[in-house]
């Protein structure tokens, strides 16, 4: 897999040129009304956001499609992707990068893991046109250090980059991996790359650190976090508290914490986000099995969780986003993701 | 202790007859309001309430004063209480039972056990002029089966008499200790003994069987089910929900369920309540160690707790009810509970 990405690569560039310029002459057609979409804005309204660490930043996130998808059927699911996003009009697209995660607990994966198109030439190529800011995750602990840096390197003279650094998979000790860390510190040459990292609650109860990894990465360069999808309200409030008091103690600002929020339409579903780590309080998971319209209690429940974290957020004075994502291709669940995102944005005041 | 306990039962009678002759004659004067307080009024409403299921008891709890505190000043704690109650008129009174506890956790009780007077010698006796029902906690398991019978016998003739009755304490192995399903058998002798259980969702969280406990306890005669100290919204939901969804699947109708709630005052109450087991989640408890104002913070929170368990419970068609206590004898928080009793039970329409 890693040759096809290596190879993949020399595209990127290409493909950055072509957004630009794409998006630059762009209108949208939306519900009949004309958008000009100079790329200034949609753009500067990320980027403005971010630089200032304003609270309602609105994100849509999804996956890349499987690397053995056929290319008529790639273009389809692209210009679908770029239908849908254009409707939305998120401040940002988010692209996940799916490794498999052998070492992830006892239990088997619900899906077979099945390599995706490497999510930078995804976002920036296939759906290029689609005048937003990307923001790519990058696995680094899953490639050597070599490519990382050939990476960055390709980034210099580049308009403003966004990327989502993540450490090694569960259970893939790849040799020689690159530490989390040094990654960040790489990171340092590509002056025109914005990081972001990834808070996990549910980490959080376990260890009652992630506040100071949040620090820590700050100091490494992130200016905001993504987290995993949250359904469960307490423990990510408890991030926030400890977030807030450490910022408070050492005299820091916060950056801007995007809440991933993703439907659940059946226990299949459930059990795939349950497998990726996304913790259920047992009264919500009770709800969900036993609802006799699982994917509509499910986005109800999202919004309540919204809610409730959003408030106490605001009581903190931390600024908050959104990015919205279905972790499931089912039509049902991405229509739901839609429906979520539009629900969760006008509580922002979108 | 329990030689003292013994000596004080005999007293008991007497003292239920006194309280049922003064409460017939009782006039209470509130905010410059006359209540006439016929017995049958308040007793009724609770009985009422405990008979048709209802939602919306409204209950205060308290411990009985320490067994060597000297009678005059026993006379005043009394007199305070009573007055403080005739003003908040709850549909009834909860007394519990205080056992020594040596086993519980590795921890040092962060407060000295002292043992108190007998709860029902309390409750009937030294609060006899305060015409409520109450409902005396009795722990079966710290005492034999011979002291348990007797009280049994006691009650042959009497009015409707109501007991919570708990299992042996821990880190307490009394030989001949009575079990608790014992207990619930030898009380079917009884029928004018009304009880209720402990519904505690902390246990559930560790083994998720509460539920069933509950309705063991209900098969058993229980009518209703007091929790410990509620701060914890999911953990008391997700034992509603595991409950309801039992109730449901058994065919069965729910008794009330009464949430307890107890002001939090200070870093050493919060260090006692975690030591009783009560579980805090970690934002919740960094607002009280944080706050400039741990009480009302404390106040502002057990009501957000409530309004959140009690809308879900509403929406499972659960009835549920309130318990206010102060685990401090300490005025400050013993006022913030009044206070609390008042918003909550206005809460429950009273």
């Amino acid at each position: 897999m890693l040759a096809t990405l290596l190879a993949a690569r020399p595209r990127f560039a290409a493909a950055a040129a072509r957004f630009r310029s794409a998006a630059a002459a762009e209108t949208w057609y939306v519900g009949g009304r004309s958008h000009r979409n100079a790329t200034s804005v949609p753009l500067s309204a990320l980027f403005d956001k971010l630089d200032r660490g304003l609270t309602g930043i609105c994100l849509y996130g999804l996956a890349p499609p499987k690397l053995a998808t056929d290319p008529e059927r790639l273009r389809e699911v692209a210009a679908q992707q770029v239908a849908r996003l254009r409707l939305l009009a998120p401040d940002g697209l988010v692209v996940y990068d799916i490794q498999d995660e052998p070492g992830r607990g006892e239990q088997a994966r619900p899906f077979p893991f099945l390599p995706t198109i490497d999510p930078e030439v995804y976002a920036h190529n296939a759906l290029a046109e689609l005048a937003i800011p990307k923001i790519v995750y990058r696995c680094v602990g899953a490639q050597p250090r070599e490519v990382f840096s050939s990476w960055l390197d390709s980034l210099r003279g580049a308009d403003r980059h966004l990327s989502v650094l993540v450490g090694a998979p569960r259970g893939r000790s790849q040799v020689p991996a690159l530490p989390l860390a040094d990654a960040y510190a790489l990171a340092r040459a590509a002056p025109n790359l914005m990081l972001g990292g990834i808070a996990i609650a549910e980490r959080h109860v376990a260890k009652e650190d992630e506040h100071q990894r949040m620090l820590a990465k700050q100091d490494a360069g992130c200016r905001f976090f993504i987290t995993q999808s949250v359904y469960d309200a307490a423990s990510t409030k408890s991030l926030i508290s400890d977030y807030a008091l450490s910022l408070e103690s050492s005299g820091r600002a916060p950056v801007p914490l995007v809440l991933t929020f993703s439907p659940c339409g059946s226990t299949r579903t459930l059990e795939f986000m349950k497998w990726l780590g996304i913790s259920f309080p047992r009264w919500l998971e009770n709800e969900l099995r036993h609802s006799t319209d699982t994917l509509a209690r499910s986005i109800d429940l999202c919004e309540s969780v919204f809610t409730d974290v959003e408030d106490y957020a605001r009581q903190k004075r931390l600024p908050v986003g959104i990015n919205v994502e279905s972790v499931s291709i089912r039509k049902a669940e991405v229509e739901a993701s839609v429906e979520l995102y539009r629900r969760l944005s006008s509580r922002l005041g979108r």
